[in-house]
């Protein structure tokens, strides 16, 4: 599998776990079928649109290639119709909304040092425009339901992108891309999952 | 009237609605005359201004022809004096606020499919561009004012551009533009006032 | 010392001056070191990355330079230590947030118009541009902690910069560059201070 089509395939992951976290909080604040793919699409399309501007990419990957709004429009919509059946105020939706979100921040993170490393920028700007790849299309959907967002409340949020986007390219150096891949998505989601643990109020 | 003449008339028109819809709302959330201004502004100008963000058409439009912020300062300062003068608590500033919102809706949804026609992108990309020139600016006046965005809240907002847009696209295969611009215009507008008038509490 | 030499003085200034402002505001609403460093960040940055987008000079400025992240960090980090060791409840944190942010507006105003002169735009564009850069972090800093931004809600905080921007450009074609600038920056920063002691509720 070339470089290329992994980083395609971890777009599209990535684009259908943030489009199901966006989904369940339309879902928590009592938004329509329509409101909850809107949401979903600033949320899933919002961190790489917001990359590629920065780096003077235009037009936008989603513009270029539909891949990427076909995949988010029937997650948005299947995990709509299953957050509304769950049960409400037991924090389940909320816990699920974050681990999704969890998966995204790590993949999203992974993705755009991928393409800030084919924009050939420095190793201290690919770490950080993985960060921003990674936490921007979360933050755009705590602003519009109108909630502080995620990364500026619980530390370790930007961190630990900043800290897994650093752990890959020091991996990449020294072992084949699938490897630091897989190790620092690993480590990324595996450190985030215990913070949530630990910040739940159980 | 030559296709590039009718886009300035209608964009100049979608400016003027939306700094008025601003402007109302500026009013209804006690800003003075500068804060609506500059509401004004970043409402009017806002859609089309991540429009060009994303195709890369930059400078953006209103950089490179005056024209558009000239048309929404007397707009926003004429708008924002005569709403001060309207009674308040009856709703009738609200309702205001949403039909010049639903006229901005129509006008600019068609204003970003043309712009994206120029662009040569396909025509899924040219509705989903339409749609965010017709509801961004909407969208930053809402977040601004700490509300949540009527887009997310209310259903049919970005259905009726989108399906407006497509209409547009479908009759300009058919009929010369004017007729297609004005029959799907007519379209979005009526229902949208429709959906208002619906869920208007009286 | 040469013009470039001046704006990269004047922006780093600015971005400290800003990050600072952003140190406090995180200390205000009680977010940790790693949150403050991320609001620090999109408050000092975000000015200048808009009117990059916006004149179409990508990659914007913090990824060709990488003085203007170094700068803000430990800015934000040391402001952030200081802050938390002020007594909170009689305003003073208020108060030092808006005299960083009054300076922060004024050198940002100028930076601004610099870089569109640069860019050989008219001096309206110009003048907008040096306010949007200006005005466009605090905005973020604003939106970000769910506050209504202060340039909607105070008057002559945008008016203030649009004057000066204009004063600068009036005056740099009488007298030399530093002149120009040293005039208007203490003409806005005069002014701001004032309305800021005006509206103080002692």
């Amino acid at each position: 599998m070339t470089f290329a089509a992994l980083t395609v395939l971890l777009t599209i992951l990535a684009t259908a776990t943030m489009a199901a976290s966006a989904a369940i909080q339309a879902v928590r604040h009592e938004f329509d079928a329509f409101g909850a793919t809107v949401l979903a699409m600033t949320t899933a399309l919002g961190g790489g649109t917001v990359r590629d501007l920065l780096i003077g990419r235009t037009p936008v990957f989603w513009i270029t290639d539909l891949t990427y709004i076909a995949t988010t429009i029937p997650t948005a919509l299947g995990t709509y119709w299953l957050a509304t059946r769950m049960a409400s105020g037991n924090g389940r939706r909320e816990r699920l909304l974050l681990r999704f979100d969890a998966i995204g921040l790590a993949l999203f993170t992974l993705v755009g040092i991928g393409v800030a490393n084919q924009a050939a920028t420095t190793p201290v700007i690919a770490v950080i425009i993985g960060c921003i790849t990674g936490t921007v299309g979360g933050m755009i959907r705590d602003m519009l339901c109108n909630e502080t967002p995620t990364i500026l409340r619980r530390d370790l949020y930007a961190t630990i992108s900043l800290a897994g986007g650093a752990l890959y390219l020091g991996l990449a150096t020294i072992a084949p891309d699938p490897v630091a891949i897989g190790v620092s998505f690993a480590a990324m989601l595996a450190t985030r999952l215990l913070v949530i643990e630990r910040n739940s109020p159980t």
